[in-house]
């Protein structure tokens, strides 16, 4: 890709003034390079080199741009070579440009978009947020079932010069409605005579304009296509497609909102080097101060069993020991049901099936930890004897405590995902540091109950 | 999609012995569906329904079904219905299956497949795991400069049967080294009488046979194609392409790897729900015990400290509370830091950046949960004086503890993916868990330091 010497040599040509050289070498790279190109120079640089490509290209790069550029390139070109690019833009990206943007701008920009390009972009900008309809483009060819191959080949090549995709061409009837599509492979297999009714077979998968985003990325998953149709909720009426890119620029924003929610902090809506470092603390701080005040419960528990402490300060020492077991088994727990249920590897109604191998999956766990537990106190106390006269009831007691903690940190992390999505709620709040804080307070009342029951007429 | 209606009533007609009827309906359903149909059925009833379906849909629901299922098929069809699903596998799906199973089983199926599928299905297994070789598959379609549009097309139509995607058509030179790709549109937008090498542009992005798959991933995600050609290291000779859904399957598994090492647990390689529980186990207890062990330094830490306990037990309530904050703050900064590695948006060369972020962060957080603690003690105290003369002394102690160690978590949080990459480890192994152990062990360092220089003279 573009090496530190290109960048060097194209700021070179900058600074010399070297403008028509620069200007030919940028043609000679792809879109994707001038993109790398470009987020790699400052900003005076960017603008230069984005004024100097042609408007094929430029609009390509642009759209493939981080929002931030694209609002910076659009505070700083001039009105005519935006309006070009805007109207070049395909209408899904434009339409999530101009989601990102403030109203006015926005208001201000549409007017000066050409008349057909203004009135698609108004007709995406109406459809509730995170629905299909703000993500499908209406360029498409639809073609009928009564023509030949020849005859669809032909219209597609007069009018596919604006379709984003021509990979699939759909079949509607006399009122729009869509009745099948076709792959473009199978118009250039057959023979040019055909008609189009001999070679569709009447299945097709369809995603209508007001279904959720979720759906759609789930439907492409199941389905090898690089673009669906999109259709009206009541009739069936061919509206648009919505193409593979844009789903995949989706899917991947939402596995990072995952990921985020998951270490503990809301999710950044942008990439984490360039957010402002206050609004980085502020999405960290909220949930930080609500986990803290969860984790104040752990100083009453402590609180409530200071008379077992002071007689048994033996312990004390093993309190982070234990709690945290009881948090990571349940971090393990939650990461692996929140990805289980994200690529949908099982139901809501199967929790059952869950629960089931976590109470025999968490009862190993902790019992191996158990085990491994009581051996350390018992080979540091043959080594010295720290730990008193006591020390079995004390190793009995950690070893005990454990298997009931792990298994109950597996339970928590694995059913709380679970319950938060039977709520209603994005199972990916159940985030690590969620399950830990849980885990710490209740771990702390099962450590002290199983030696109040072990240690009762010894140490307590 | 499939309604348990549907199930329910394809299950009894399987009861019944209405086999003639369920191969009618069977024929009316996606790919997807019946995927989704037999993922429901119990084993019996998978056979029936897979057996019931023309070949062509056989294959193309084989090749997405689960490699479990694929395996259960393949134990228990007759040999020519393997052979057959096999042949019209595509060489990219034929050799992820192939790698699945055992190496004695693999060679019985290989000596099966029909010569020129056997040839090819050799030459994929002969690259190396994880190397993009492994996924290409040697169906396209290749063409040549001097040939008109309309001679292109017709090539196409006669040749074009076998291959994978006909979206890219890609221009090679006598030797058969890559020249330029163009996609289908063009040919279908073009006069038919143009010659290809008018229509050519000479800028085409490709990938070398030997080149790692995470890069590949990198390339088509910065690259809008839903095919990428694959050359030859070193003369760049055309050998075949790999398709967006083999990448997509590949990026989806490497996410869930991310997500459950991030949870604190080896990768599962196969869905949660249908891992056999000792499997399951095993992947866990690894880390688990790895985890306690470092944990038990605190047990270690603690008992340096023990006279500082048994004088000042007031500050043992806190302990939870205090290195809890530092676990969640490295927990959230690690997440933050590992996604934005994975989707490149910064270079390790740029760590200083993310380290000065993490200081000023760290620092903001660090005295948000500081005044809380304080707060809470001071609160507390008001209400009743549980917490003795120096109650002031602790409120501070545990606040100046905080700041210390949530700062501490953030940098130690944010640079250890950077450490591990810098390793040639996966950053991904720096789980919440893992973090939060390492801040736990020194966390409590911290909190025992500052107790000795704030309470000196006093408490201690």
């Amino acid at each position: 890709m573009t090496s530190p010497e290109t960048v060097d040599h194209i700021t070179s040509l900058i600074q010399e003034g070297e403008f028509f050289k620069l200007k030919k070498l940028l043609r000679t790279f792809q879109p994707a390079e001038l993109v790398e190109l470009i987020e790699d120079e400052d900003e005076r640089e960017q603008l230069i080199i984005f004024r100097l490509l042609p408007l094929i290209l430029a609009t390509e790069v642009f759209e493939y741009l981080d929002l931030e550029v694209q609002r910076h390139f659009l505070d700083n070109l001039a009105q005519d070579k935006i309006t070009d690019i805007l109207n070049e833009m395909s209408p899904d990206d434009r339409t999530a440009l101009l989601e990102f943007l403030p109203a006015n701008f926005v208001a201000e920009l549409v007017q000066n978009l050409s008349e057909p390009e203004r009135r698609v972009t108004l007709q995406l900008l109406g459809y509730p947020e995170y629905s299909v309809g703000r993500l499908m483009t209406p360029d498409y060819i639809a073609i009928r079932e009564n023509w030949t191959i020849q005859q669809s080949l032909d219209h597609v090549r007069q009018h596919g010069g604006q379709s984003e995709t021509l990979n699939v061409l759909y079949v509607t009837d006399a009122r729009g409605v869509l009745i099948d599509d076709i792959r473009i492979r199978e118009f250039l297999l057959a023979n040019p005579a055909t008609r189009v009714r001999d070679i569709m077979d009447h299945r097709f998968v369809q995603l209508t304009v007001d279904q959720d985003q979720e759906e759609a990325i789930d439907i492409f998953r199941r389905n090898d296509r690089v673009a669906l149709p999109v259709v009206s909720a009541d009739q069936g009426i061919l509206l648009g497609i919505v193409t593979l890119d844009d789903i995949l620029a989706i899917r991947e924003e939402e596995d990072t909102e995952d990921i985020q929610k998951f270490g503990g902090s809301e999710a950044l809506d942008e990439p984490y080097i360039t957010t402002p470092l206050l609004r980085l603390v502020q999405k960290r701080a909220g949930w930080l101060v609500v986990l803290f005040l969860g984790e104040l419960l752990t100083a009453s528990a402590m609180q409530f069993f200071e008379g077992e402490l002071q007689k048994a300060i033996v312990l004390v020492q093993f309190i982070p020991l234990i709690i945290s077991s009881g948090g990571n088994s349940g971090s393990q727990a939650t990461s692996l049901i929140i990805r289980a249920m994200a690529l949908g590897e099982f139901t809501l109604g199967e929790w059952w099936r869950v629960l089931r191998r976590e109470l025999a999956g968490g009862l190993m766990l902790g019992v191996i930890l158990g085990i491994v537990g009581f051996s350390r106190i018992a080979i540091w106390q043959s080594i010295s004897p720290i730990y008193g006269p006591h020390w079995l009831l004390v190793a009995l007691t950690v070893g005990v405590a454990l298997v009931g903690i792990v298994l109950w940190g597996s339970i928590a992390g694995s059913m709380l995902p679970l319950i938060l999505r039977k709520l209603g709620l994005d199972p990916a709040t159940s985030s690590a540091p969620f399950v830990a804080t849980l885990v710490d307070v209740t771990g702390l009342i099962i450590y002290f109950t199983v030696a109040l029951v072990m240690l009762r007429g010894t140490l307590l």
